[in-house]
């Protein structure tokens, strides 16, 4: 922050450069989403300054990793994962809770495909998005077991499944969110079907995507 | 071809101008292919031409437009698509052969995940690669109507079912051909299991993802 301090050496910005410094967070963090929306997260943070209409300088200060900005960017649907997975834990049907938790995820998928991406990316510079993921991976796993365990569930389905379905999911928007959400509702119907216990043939091995591998390292393009 | 012309005004190249015309083309098309693998056929074309050790202006020489690159780099694969489409509908089992061509189509897809962006893109300049798909588009078309008819797929399965399966393939690639074939072959259990003819719920409407749909202009990088 030498720009501040050489200001104003010895004492806390003032109102007028906090306001301020508010007002190109915001910016940049509604410059990011949007920009994430259109061509994923790969968009390079220059890019993003320019269309937030500040320097390069003011994204550094702000956010100095790429991962930084992309988690502040989606933070509030980051949580609202979290929130989906605990309610459904709550649910008395486990089946029902299973299921309304992956429509809900997969529905925030549809609706922004920003989000869908940075959902499915490795943040290995954003480590306060990490707890909340291992708590959603961990609340994901119970959510499976208890549909297994009530019979709701096929035996052989994994909780890596939900990797694939997400994954899938991702695969599958399109440019608008209404052609999105059309599309991610039939795959989630096909999927739903061929979760419940069958006498059919079981699943092919070797199944599983390990849940470490739903999040991926976003190609780096600066 | 200014620089050929300039050497040899009136007549055609001479055999070594031609082998190494020949040369150029393959090293080309192999870059190619090296990099739509491992970065899909986003790739700027300058990057290719790096790659492949040959000038920009060679590299136009012989691919004028990106999709015409895209398209040749790829063309015994999309060679091999219509002909899976065409054995499987000489198959006497009807849902036997439309397991089998979408098994080969997303295994193909699992192998080279360049191939499988190409797969899925549309190639606006390319139409030499038009007469081929809808060759194909319509031998699929007519593997549903087959499947139908016997009784072995599900009524309200739609032709674009295919588009959303192709699609949910490619968005479950992993880094390694391996994973990716683990992955895309478990989805594609649970995709065939929901496929049969059922008393269960009906997909949910609207449904169709429209087969024109499934072509996607690749974002343009450069």
């Amino acid at each position: 922050m030498p720009d501040r301090l050489s200001r104003n050496p010895s004492a806390a910005p003032a109102p007028a450069q906090r306001a301020d410094a508010r007002h190109n967070r915001a910016r940049l963090l509604q410059a990011a989403r949007d920009a994430y929306a259109l061509d994923g997260t790969d968009v390079p943070s220059s890019a993003i300054a320019r269309r937030a209409g500040v320097g390069a300088a003011t994204l550094y200060r702000h956010f100095p990793t790429r991962d930084s900005l992309i988690a502040a960017a989606f933070s509030e649907q980051f949580a609202q994962c979290v929130a989906t997975v605990d309610e459904a834990l709550a649910a008395d049907d486990p089946w029902h809770g299973l299921r309304t938790a992956l429509t809900k995820l997969c529905r925030m998928q549809a609706e922004d495909r920003g989000f869908s991406a940075a959902f499915l990316a490795e943040f290995p510079d954003a480590p306060d998005v990490r707890p909340e993921r291992a708590r959603a991976a961990a609340g994901v796993a119970r959510l499976v077991q208890r549909a297994k365990d009530t019979g709701q569930l096929r035996e052989d389905f994994d909780t890596s499944d939900i990797t694939l379905l997400l994954l899938a999911n991702n695969g599958v928007l399109q440019d608008s969110p209404a052609a999105s959400m059309a599309a991610s509702r039939r795959l989630l119907a096909y999927f739903f079907q061929s979760c419940r216990p069958t006498d059919g043939a079981p699943l092919p091995e070797p199944a599983p995507l390990r849940i470490e591998n739903l999040y991926r390292t976003p190609r780096r393009t600066e």
